[in-house]
């Protein structure tokens, strides 16, 4: 019978990234993790497919809270209101008690290209998943597109502001923020 | 001494791209390529560094496109005003009689998840060089982003609507009418 440890995930989660970060991404061995708080690598593996999971193993959750956005925006509500929604529903993510760990892990993303050209693909992935929403909520294309990569982009650039160096606000504030300098700029040229 | 033939590029290009339709992109060789117009390997790589240079080798060029764009743009341009210059520049690249080989690129990409991959970073990369061209002209973070990552977007929906069956427009009409949605979509937002 397996003992299954409460927090063994978290714990190897939290020696892995320090790992990564003071020795390196590629540097670290999946031996090293499990040895940092006396596990072995047959139980890092029952918890993580393989080093990289530590940093993105969340990304199926953030989808799923997007699209759940979508599908809770009213029944008359526009396609930016609907990715509002989702992005809404994605600040759920971040509250403030994580934004230390997500700072540790964008650090150890970019300080190496390939997990940063594995993070570009991930975002890539998300649009494609919150454009199919849109799509299933009868949004056409390009509309759909459109309105879904924005919200990727304005995710993406509020999550960089919220991992800003003494920057206090909620994700959910900043999210607004960034949607409104996204709405302002457009409306400018209409 | 080494004679450049011309045309030899466009060639080689060709029985590529033929050839990447016909048996699939990784199962063909350089040399089959090579051998496809009377030429030997080492030719294929005095044009091109490797087989998937064939399908990306024009990116710099369209960076570099958007990046006079922006530079054109009027002095008193707004972030998206410069976009819309950006874009009409990168217009150019894509003349209707290059439709069926930008068709034939796209088949042959969407079957091959490698080579989606490649693009997908190919623009993410093009949206950080238009970003970076913005803020040289003074636009600040977060505005450079959100209007660089917007443009490449609208580029990337135009593009997938120029290939279209039938579509007959010039690429400059679908960009605006796209980058119209776009910004009708978010002044509905304001």
């Amino acid at each position: 019978m397996v003992r299954w440890e409460p927090g063994t995930r978290e714990r190897l989660q939290a020696a892995a990234m320090d790992l990564y970060v003071s020795r390196g991404f590629e540097r670290t061995t999946v031996a090293e993790i499990a040895q940092a708080v006396g596990l072995t690598e047959r139980t890092f593996f029952r918890h993580f497919a393989d080093k990289r999971e530590v940093l993105f193993g969340g990304q199926e959750l953030l989808e799923q809270a997007f699209v759940d956005g979508v599908a809770a925006a009213a029944p008359d509500a526009s396609p930016l209101a609907m990715v509002e929604s989702a992005l809404s529903a994605a600040a759920g993510f971040f509250p403030a008690e994580r934004r230390s760990h997500s700072r540790q892990r964008q650090t150890i993303i970019a300080a190496n290209p390939a997990l940063q050209e594995r993070e570009l693909l991930k975002m890539a992935a998300l649009a494609a998943v919150v454009a199919a929403a849109l799509r299933a909520r009868g949004v056409p294309e390009a509309s759909a597109t459109l309105a879904a990569e924005s919200g990727v982009t304005v995710f993406g650039v509020a999550f960089v502001k919220w991992l800003a160096e003494g920057e206090q606000r909620s994700f959910l504030d900043i999210e607004r923020e960034v949607l409104g300098e996204l709405v302002a700029m457009a409306a400018g040229a209409a």
